[in-house]
């Protein structure tokens, strides 16, 4: 039996109730601008050996919880676990990032993946979750996450990370309908590997389209958001006696967001490039809203940090709804302190 | 004295004028993916060899205009030219991109920087911009360019490409004032090497703003199109007895096209992540629009690649003022002849 929450300002934000002050949180808080991130991933060896590793994940995060006091906590893990789980022999090259030793070249390829059993295949993540669960004892929710089908497959067809995505491209071009296959397999193991983060100790759920936005209009609609709206039908809503909000995040996603908001998700992730003030008029109400400070703002002087985190809190405004965040994830080389600077800054200008 | 123009479809598009057909070229139509240019640039030895060599750069130039009989030719050279005649040391090594041996660090390197004159240590330019006119014969106009003051900066400040542009965004976010110093210069430096572009026989300009699309809405404003607006009210607008349109281009500025409407522009380069119907509500009636077709969709088939065409024709509608391209510059994989099925399928598919 899981403790009690003690601070659940993310999740009552994300229901648009009111709130004392704005809950903030920070993609990649685990991550390497973390010195003692980088001492725990040097002891694991390998970025792989750190995902898949309950104790150590649990670990690294809880670090940013421990050193910044913040709201939510996220899974440590990878957005390729999936892949990985279906075969297609996932490496991380230093400083190459991901790398897949057997990708999607056809359909044959996409006909022959299977759908991994979350609690099998993916064990080591679930561990990580009830890991993390206990140890937070409650303090602060629980995010769990996966890749959009979509990101996904550009990862499995391009082998690794890309510039222009011109396997997968070309597949969509040339042969949609493998495509299509593709990311029907994709959706329903992020399903099942949602729910069973769900039936392990998550909290929350998000899903993070990082590759949607290279996509025309029509194309996004038809091969990123159509799965998107599987996941946010197929998930588990409900968990341990109240709401388990899901969040959706396209990177350059802003001219959609009223597409992305009509999927029925709690919560979208917006991006530095659109003002929260008009991400709210083109999303409409019925969602609450995440971020968008750009990841940069923190490679400058505490004073000017200050001075954007009140832009970002005036642009959204007194309304319910708003979760603080980066538009993206931290960079690497930003200096904790500054990161202390914003969240004592979302803390002391948005309370209530 | 230039021979007079034959096909001027180009130009009547950008001022809105009724067209037989829809003008198409194809931004980095002289590139890597053409046999042809990797033969010459062998020949060259190295890029910027290439560039400064005006004979050399004239037969680049005009081949993709002899292969598929483009409506326009776009002067062969860099985005780098001004900051290397700055002094800042330009090399492009191979696989690598650009990179300044001597990057801008702080205010005394920005207050030291020189504003080239275009008919000195630019002067290689101007020659390949009368060679081209010349042996272009008035088959179809030219078009000058310059990188925009923000995208000259981002190179000068992170000494390359970025991933992140943490440093020229922590000069923005720490010490605006001193990149307000260089986008003025870099300002200074564009018209003045714009002019001498007409002056020489550029018969239309484009500014790239490859990196303006990384910024928040108010600093792209500020620090982008703030010295566009400059561009726009200080480049020659008329010569030879006609006028001499500008087109501006964000790349992933489809949010914006208002805001660089209003700067009195003639054009407005549109990448594919808004359809041209949405960008012409955005834009107003006062630009043309070029763009929009995924340059990933020449990786497709051919029966597909006329399917996307078709879309795009059929999202601008039959109004004037569309002049046909990609919504980026033309990937170095894509086979040549899917270039030509998209030119001809333009062709026949807008013919009035």
């Amino acid at each position: 039996m899981n403790a009690p929450l003690k601070n659940d300002l993310y999740l009552r934000a994300l229901k648009r109730e009111a709130v004392e002050r704005t809950p903030v949180w920070v993609m990649r808080q685990a991550g390497r601008y973390l010195p003692e991130y980088k001492r725990v991933r040097a002891q694991a060896g390998n970025f792989m050996n750190l995902c898949s590793n309950p104790e150590l994940a649990c670990e690294v995060t809880l670090q940013p919880i421990d050193r910044f006091n913040l709201d939510a906590a996220i899974l440590f893990s990878d957005i390729l676990t999936i892949p990985d789980a279906m075969g297609l022999d996932l490496t991380f090259e230093t400083g190459e990032g991901p790398r897949f030793g057997k990708p999607i070249k056809n359909r044959a390829d996409v006909d022959a993946l299977p759908i991994p059993d979350p609690n099998d295949s993916l064990k080591y993540v679930m561990d990580a979750v009830s890991t993390i669960r206990r140890e937070l004892d409650g303090r602060v929710p629980l995010i769990g996450f996966s890749g959009s089908p979509w990101t996904l497959a550009t990862y499995m067809v391009e082998a690794g990370g890309s510039k222009d995505f011109s396997k997968v491209k070309g597949l969509l071009f040339s042969d949609p309908a493998t495509l299509h296959v593709l990311l029907e397999k994709n959706a329903q193991a992020v399903i099942s590997y949602l729910n069973a983060q769900v039936e392990a100790g998550a909290q929350a759920l998000m899903v993070f389209d990082t590759w949607g936005g290279v996509l025309s209009p029509t194309n996004y609609q038809e091969f990123s958001l159509a799965y998107m709206q599987q996941i946010v039908d197929g998930v588990t809503r409900h968990a341990e006696g109240r709401d388990v909000p899901v969040t959706l995040f396209t990177k350059n996603g802003g001219q959609w967001l009223d597409l992305m908001a009509k999927t029925g998700c709690d919560g979208l992730g917006v991006d530095w490039t659109i003002n929260l003030a008009d991400a709210r008029l083109r999303a409409g109400d019925s969602v609450a809203l995440q971020g968008n400070l750009d990841p940069s703002v923190l490679y400058g002087s505490p004073e000017s940090i200050r001075v954007e985190v009140k832009k970002v809190l005036d642009s959204y405004g007194d309304a319910p709804g708003h979760v603080f965040n980066l538009g993206h994830g931290i960079h690497q080389y930003v200096n904790p302190e500054h990161l202390t600077v914003m969240v004592e800054a979302v803390r002391e200008l948005s309370a209530r």
